[in-house]
């Protein structure tokens, strides 16, 4: 940490200078808040906040503090589960709210030109007011940013159909740690034209540039859609109800699974919902479909109600009016809040090729049982991504910070020898990242580095995510 | 060039030594063979050509190589377009033939893991059969291995509903130019676990690492298709038509573009087949739809053949057969080869978003008006991805090396000014390398070096493609 600046009056003074008065805060309840994000209970503060409000602002900003040496941690709506975007090594956290434009939607080419502080949801919305559909759909979306979004390759249920955010990003406006501003593709839907620089910002987690302009393509939006929940009386039955979804040829535009507890935790936070819960019901499956013709996807569901019968499901129930899919779908998105609530916890996000999820499971509570913790499972199981929940309960503080790293070891080291990796949707960023050299060999994390040196030498951007402790 | 060693008899000794003697070309044939592709008449000799079996061979040939600061080019089946396998500055041309192994086709998992010396067409088939389907297929699918499909981020017909080769590829083992091995990534769906190396190896054109093993995803196999030719008085409106029939919410999983000339000139090469031709008749679609359902793809080719009514189509043809069907994608596929046979020429791979098509297309003739050069243009209309051939025809010797290139410059500068790039398919290579900087700003290749550098510091991988010669 000692190679950083720490900030001083001048510097600060400077500050002022590019950014304005209004646009820098140095009081206690500002640092305070803009030092967490969503993950476990942890607070980094930074020195300063800085909003800047436009592309030079940022540009002068980062020029001025890769001369100085000061860290930049940039911060979208930090709603973030990785740790990724607290001031770790202190410095300025550089919000980016002021970036929240919906510059165009272009119906003639099915695209958007936005600023990466626009909320995932009011841009949903705009995009679907013109009867196109941007389906990246994290939990958060109604709190989260697209810069956000693009910095973690956010997913969200729809990803199982659609794809995470880094399908939809066609060009990015960057600046660069020493200032420089770049377009890093074109505005196309194919592109063999250098090396995908557009690709390498999205899920670098802000540490190779700062985006301040985002090009997506959308797509047009489906007319129809309908929501089953599948109760089972096993969860692991359940994620081999999955794979077998997508073996008859169906690909639903949801498809959630969640353990017993996540659902009856969850159930006490929203109210009016109702679904079938007991001792007899260990998992559910919520569950999609979309597309422009009704009839087919009554069609579809009729399958999965028939095929869900060789996995112990206890019914199908389908979602007959918007208000109750809507109430099944703000059930799902409220899961992780509940499960933050009942406990302390740490949340893994561990993603695998689909067909491997039941063997995920297994092994996850297997670790539980050898290291002595409970652990919630929901997620994305179309995908793959099961995220875990670990609650600390009534272990020891010791278990907590001694023992318990070595089963979540454990538990990456079965995610990486089923196919799998660390993270799905939520990223490394601060409290994954001495988990990576499971994952990733000593040549992979070289090239790794030596991208962030070649983008940011003085590493200035975001420092302390993604890499991994080098004493470690 | 002077930077680089020239092979020596003890180079070559050794080179044996590590890849048998039949590992080691070095006869005047073999270089002559291994010193072109498919661009133009192109011939860049190397000065020994080697044949690798396995990973080990590849890491232990690149270390040495590394060592000596010998040029290694990667080649696959030499069908590219853009002259990224020629040997430029000699050295070693590095023929991954021998890897031409489908080691899995998972289908439980939906993924398939294969060697870069596969044939595409192979690769397709073999997925067929179990039912899975692997959408990228460049005209030359028959030929071109997928090695060369991920150097170049190749395309086809079907991206324009699949999407190009990137999207299917999850997982790359890949030898760096040190000889170091690594895998880039996990075989999953949805990663968010550091940088994305995958995508920054696909497309590099061999100038980062040379790729040994790909894990792709894969889809169900549609069960139906249909296809239609459109005929039109105008190109113009044909263009303009392809827009329209995404409008309607149609998404073709085939949208072809032939001016006149494309047609007439290819009919030459084909014989049975019969498409409407005549004075009248400027340019065709060649559309396809696909899916599950035989009676949905009749009601789109319905909803088409209403609405390019509008757009001065003269008739809409179905083929009612399988050799129909096959007859008319024999003819698209058969466009390039043609064009080829039928001038001198050179080719631009110039993609704009899809809406712009027409001033795109406007703009070529009115440059080649000015220039005076002929124009022959065809491609995948609803990627927005143009073809545009230029053919020598009578031009002077002299006009064709320092006139043409002006304008050249002015299509791309076009092309950018609509929101496209300078290649949507083909590659930078060796022939497009000097207009990079029409699209790209300095900063922005700045960047772009300092990964090359930062990957390959000594430039022995595949030296002189992609970055614009320093002095221009």
């Amino acid at each position: 940490m000692d190679e950083f600046t720490k900030l001083t009056q001048e510097h600060v003074t400077h500050l002022q200078k590019l950014l304005g008065n209004e646009g820098v805060r140095v009081d206690e309840e500002s640092l305070r808040e803009y030092g967490h994000d969503e993950t476990e209970d942890l607070v980094h503060m930074p020195e300063a906040v800085v909003f800047p409000s436009c592309v030079d602002e940022v540009s002068a900003l980062l020029k001025y503090a890769n001369e100085n040496v000061i860290p930049v941690t940039a911060v979208g709506a930090r709603t973030g589960l990785s740790g990724g975007a607290l001031s770790t090594h202190g410095g300025i956290a550089l919000s980016m709210e002021k970036f929240n434009a919906i510059l165009e939607i272009d119906q003639r080419n099915f695209q958007a030109t936005v600023e990466p502080g626009v909320i995932n949801y009011v841009f949903h919305s705009a995009c679907k007011e013109k009867g196109l559909f941007y389906p990246p759909d994290p939990s958060s979306w109604g709190s989260c940013t697209l810069g956000g979004n693009l910095a973690y390759n956010a997913g969200g249920p729809k990803a199982v159909k659609y794809g995470v955010t880094n399908q939809y990003v066609l060009n990015l406006e960057v600046v660069l740690a020493n200032g420089d501003v770049i377009w890093t593709g074109a505005n196309v839907l194919k592109n063999s034209t250098g090396y995908n620089l557009t690709q390498l910002m999205v899920g670098s987690e802000g540490t190779l540039g700062i985006i301040t302009k985002i090009v997506f393509k959308l797509l047009p939006y489906p007319s129809e859609d309908l929501t089953l929940l599948v109760p089972f009386t096993s969860a692991e039955k359940a994620c081999e109800a999955v794979s077998a979804i997508f073996h008859a040829g169906i690909t639903p535009s949801g498809m959630e699974f969640m353990e017993k507890d996540a659902i009856d935790w969850t159930l006490k936070y929203v109210d009016d919902v109702s679904v079938p819960t007991g001792d007899h019901i260990r998992a559910h499956l919520l569950i999609e479909l979309d597309g422009n013709d009704r009839e087919a996807l009554y069609t579809d569901a009729e399958k999965i109600a028939a095929l869900v019968e060789d996995f112990d499901a206890v019914d199908v129930l389908i979602a007959e009016s918007q208000a109750q899919r809507d109430a099944l779908w703000k059930l799902r998105r409220r899961v992780g809040e509940a499960v933050k609530s009942h406990s302390i916890y740490k949340e893994e996000d561990t993603v695998v090729p689909r067909a491997e999820l039941p063997k995920l499971l297994r092994g996850v509570k297997e670790i539980g049982e050898k290291y002595g913790f409970k652990s919630v499972c929901y997620g994305h199981a179309g995908d793959g991504n099961l995220h875990v929940n670990i609650v600390k309960g009534n272990m020891t503080d010791e278990a907590w910070e001694v023992e318990l790293p070595k089963g979540i070891s454990e538990i990456f080291k079965l995610v990486v020898s089923l196919g799998g990796t660390l993270s799905g949707e939520h990223g490394i960023g601060f409290v994954q990242k001495n988990y990576m050299d499971i994952v990733f060999n000593h040549a992979n994390l070289a090239v790794q580095r030596a991208i962030k040196k070649a983008l940011d030498p003085k590493g200035i951007l975001n420092p302390g995510k993604i890499f991994p402790d080098q004493h470690l």
